[in-house]
């Protein structure tokens, strides 16, 4: 036999609400409460039926979300903050790791509606406009600046604007010879092009000039990239007296390098990195940097989702932004 | 007009097969080939139907992943591994975070098989056998040592070993007041009680006491959990000169409270973690860590879970051991 959230229910003595909330993971529940409703779930043997949950809507409860690699923290920590906004709309979100391939993204968006998912929440690398045409009225939320006029609902930050001001505080701490690290390929990272904009405007307005031997690109972003990219330019000679490393792990990859080659941070080189990830903010030094609110870009891009599947699918296109703040610590900070 | 691997091979000009690499995501195609079927699926707009490919075998080409938490690095990196050993069956991976929270994974393990998923490997951190046995017949393989004794294959590695041969790589330094960071109550982590029992058994073969006053529990295995459990053991007095972290995010955080309150690694205190994440490759000072073969851990739950699938749903269930080796780095490296 199969019990229903009402017999949970009664056994427990509060209202199908409540256990719908425990079985849902709602945080605003009471110790006391959510484990009287947790006994009486086990002796049941509840066992949730989602279909049922949403089919009166013709819908699966389910949205997927696709993302490039799982193992950059950025993307986990997004990936768990869009678990928690999507709990609140009722949504179980189940995670394609799409490894940055771009025939792998067009297998998941547009094969992954065969399985009934109800939307899409996509943090795009290499998908293209076009690869979105396909999708036959399955809603779709874009993560970040990939994508840029394409027909999909998007949220974004503002990057060039951010950029910018991380640049600027390190021009404020008297630095003058500011390398960066990360652009890529025009081809692959909109990211990056935003932030290497963001960077020359800083530079450009506090009369600095921009010193190309000083650009260090880097095709992927992990610790190994920024270490690699910092010692070419501390080999190359440039001796620059900061850096901005567009994201993180690149930059905790830098921090790595400058301590092997006996340079003090910030004393020598001061470093500021971009994601805010917990990674930076136990390292030694600490990592100062840009910090997306993420709890808030995921809820905007379930938000949107939830809009567009109880709205008008046809309706235009929206993009929302979210704000970012500068978190300053010890990489930047001059005793 | 929906067009098939066919009609892409042949305006690429390759086998059918070459195609499906491509699609799948497989390493072993060569890049001009590649980009061959690439721009051949583009033309063509080629949407896989995930559905008929694994119909005629009654399933659906799509397993589950469900972790407790996506942004701890470890789960992340195993994710990683899962995705690609799954590409060499064909078979897509979704990854539901459940959150370590129990009742979740009750929801994913039974509720997912609504969603017609052909597998489930679980990463579980609270889920008990009695949980898994309303799952009517969806294979599922378990990750760890929790649920020892279930009705479900299984890939663990020898946790008590393990930490033996950790603990006892501090003892060979000549530490002798060896802390250990990690255990928590019994009814929450089985590799916490585990990797206790190796560093208990370590200390008793070399004739050193096992001292409660150096044990410090911590319910979370975060950064900030290792910060403020050495914090708290060097404000006790106890004065540790090594300590075992039973995973690498506890030794991070470990690292950083050494740091602030002045302590050289290793002159002071040496610092060991489990695990061998990305971040103690890169960290200052770099992390002595024990290292599961992740690779081998996604490769034998998939192969597990293949078997079942193919073969008979009711023989008993198996329990397959990866192996592990120490990766000894800066944080016990003595000049």
């Amino acid at each position: 036999m199969r019990h229903r959230l009402k017999d949970v229910a009664e056994r427990a003595g509060v209202s199908v609400k409540t256990v719908s909330n425990v079985v849902n993971g709602y945080v605003h529940v009471r110790p006391n409460t959510r484990a009287r409703v947790e006994e009486a779930l086990a002796e049941l043997n509840y066992r949730p039926n989602l279909s049922a949950r949403h089919l009166r809507k013709g819908r699966t409860g389910v949205i997927a979300l696709a993302v490039p690699e799982l193992d950059i923290p950025y993307v986990a920590e997004l990936a768990r903050h869009v678990v928690t906004a999507a709990a609140a709309y009722g949504w179980t979100v189940l995670i394609d790791q799409a490894g940055g391939r771009r025939e792998q993204e067009r297998v998941v968006a547009c094969g992954i509606t065969d399985l009934l998912i109800d939307g899409l929440v996509v943090s795009p690398s290499a998908l293209t406009a076009e690869d979105l045409a396909g999708l036959d009225g399955t809603p779709v939320v874009l993560l970040g600046e990939r994508v840029e006029h394409g027909p999909a609902d998007r949220v974004v930050i503002d990057n060039v604007a951010a950029a910018r001001e991380i640049t600027d505080h390190l021009i404020k701490l008297g630095r003058r010879r500011i390398a960066a690290i990360g652009p890529q390929r025009t081809d692959e990272g909109t990211s990056a092009r935003l932030r290497l904009a963001g960077y020359a405007d800083a530079l450009r307005a506090a009369g600095l000039d921009y010193d190309e031997t000083l650009v260090a690109p880097a095709s992927a972003w992990h610790r190994a990239d920024g270490a690699a990219a910092m010692r070419s330019l501390l080999t190359s000679g440039v001796r620059p007296d900061a850096v901005f490393c567009f994201n993180d792990t690149l930059a905790l990859g830098a921090l790595r390098a400058l301590h092997e080659a006996g340079l003090r941070v910030p004393g020598d080189v001061a470093v500021v990195g971009f994601d805010d990830i917990e990674d930076g903010r136990f390292s030694i030094p600490t990592l100062s940097t840009v910090a997306p609110d993420k709890e808030r870009i995921a809820h905007l891009a379930v938000e949107l989702l939830a809009i567009r599947l109880d709205g008008d699918r046809a309706a235009p296109a929206r993009a929302l932004s979210a704000p970012y703040r500068l978190e300053l610590r010890e990489s930047t900070r001059t005793p």
